[in-house]
């Protein structure tokens, strides 16, 4: 994204209230994109880009990390060092799904990586339905297990009209359907807070 | 398993008021099985067994047939008509993980199979949480991510003292976690009955 | 296969002076089959039917066990102690492919497995590149490639019209390309053959 | 690697009259490492560095574009474009295995990548048995493998001692194995040349 796109991107948020977070893909892009944004997300092809993580870390600004779509657990957890060893603590986990053989979906969301995280880190974590499952009808429910799994938060891609969006409409969530999202989380969550609350007792 | 263990089975059963599902290995078998048995299991490893999709199927008992760990959502569909074809139509599918690269959990739960199933077939799905993660402080979290995503059902392994259990201790449930278990699922079931009261409307 | 294709196998046998493997697919049939074929063939989905390895072992025939598409090589290894444990020793492996994300061909054949199955088993191990790629005209480099890496043998799939074959046409070689491929195989046979009499020294 | 260790490996091209392929990792490095080396490798994780593509075209060196341990033939061709778009068309691919279940390898070589570019692409192809097996001891067969399934070149991990390497000494040929690899290629060379002679004929 260039800077004019970066330019309305703040606009929009200094009007709505929201904060902005978007794509950063290369070292030298780091202080371009951190003048207009409040999170700079790590794609997941760039996980293992180890001078973008220390120039995204040294930018000071929260990072969000999302999960190479063939990365072990392991090997997020190690690239997410590179940006915690150089200072910055404020980074956030995306598990956006990985690739298998299943052809039906465009990544396999592994749902079980979010309590994984939960019980081998303290960094948050949250789910990426969208790109996990890259069909719209699939978000609902993925989104729904995510935060049923114990996840932080939950990223949707929501377009006014997905059939002419100029990328992923087939993925994203109509203003009717976000608002559907939205009412059917909110039971979800209250449940899952009681569970937080109560941890299994050890084996 | 011996007719010992199934006439056991078939006792505990009476006793308890709960209907006996066990898993039957070869079609020679299946008459036997399906003596004492309510359901027949077909495992992950004879989900292409043709022969004893068939016998199965003609035993007029229900069947439950768990995805191949390695199976496309289209091969197993293909293996279910194996069932349907012979005018049984008594059948229950089961999800219970699949292989990929990550080596932390012992399969990946593909949840996103549970909706897919719900849209384009009229068959029930189940979740296996024990057998998908392979570590017991998995199962909850992953039972309750497979109802918030519209499971039909969830099947957990349970054991007084997994310590001591012959086999899948590592993924069994004490009494006192199956307990909260239940407790957890029932705000989840019943925010999730709210989703699928109201279907998101077409793109 | 019934009985009656059986017999047509067994005369084309008697007729060339060729020896039949032919795939036996339940325990019952193993009789029946092994009464017409010199070696029985466990298929790929078959490669954990336990109860058919039992019956295969006790036949006394020859037995040749895929690896199951999933399978790791150690779970290949422990599906084959089903057919030693029982006395029989004349145990061929055939590497027929595993399934990955690729989707240009069938499976991917996994080379390393030939090298890595002469280093840690004593058990002669072939290549079935026709299933291992799906496409007739990768056949004959995955052949040349199984034998430099070691192969002890390869199988493929002919035809004399690939074009109206019943199944698996599009991975099978007409009358010419065979021969050009056995032409093509003796180079390389005697360069390997160089090669094991030569094994690499310890690290 | 540095500028210091840049001008090491130029030093010894010089005295030895050998060419200099290293990698690059960054667009801002592209200029300092064009200066040395004769051919810019872009590694594995970088296949779909789009802007490192573009740099490393613009250079006008040759450019060795490692397939990426999770894309498919058609995304790794995609990336090719990048490079061939800007006007540079000295471009090798390199297959270096993928990531699969399998453990006992590091990665799963994917020898049938060969036959499939060389009959896509008009593109050379080589193969990196070291990354793609992980173990000293597989190189040499799967050295062989893929140049008896034609690919052009052979790149190997050499060390004097590999047991005190300081990186990648388990997948690293000592002097004595170089050279047996050396003396084995030969006679498969010799026998690949007769069949790219003569290419089956169509199905």
């Amino acid at each position: 994204m260039g800077v004019k796109g970066l330019i309305l991107l703040a606009q929009a948020a200094k009007e709505t209230g929201l904060l902005v977070i978007t794509e950063v893909m290369s070292p030298q892009d780091v202080d371009m994109v951190a003048n207009y944004a409040d999170i700079l997300q790590i794609g997941t092809r760039n996980m293992q880009n180890f001078n973008l993580l220390e120039a995204a870390s040294k930018s000071g600004k929260p990072v969000m990390l999302k999960r190479g779509f063939s990365a072990t657990i392991q090997e997020w957890l190690l690239a997410a060092e590179y940006v915690l060893a150089l200072g910055n603590n404020q980074l956030i986990l995306c598990e956006r799904g990985i690739r298998t053989f299943e052809t039906y979906t465009r990544n396999t969301m592994d749902i079980s990586t979010i309590p994984i995280i939960e019980k081998v880190s303290h960094l948050p974590i949250i789910a990426d339905p969208s790109h996990g499952t890259g069909k719209w009808y699939l978000v609902i429910p993925l989104a729904l297990a995510s935060v049923a799994a114990g996840a932080d938060g939950v990223m949707v891609e929501v377009h006014p009209t997905p059939d002419t969006a100029l990328k992923d409409g087939q993925q994203s969530l109509t203003f009717e359907n976000f608002n559907k999202l939205m009412s059917q989380l909110q039971p979800v969550v209250a449940a899952v807070a009681r569970r937080l609350a109560v941890p299994p007792s050890g084996k």
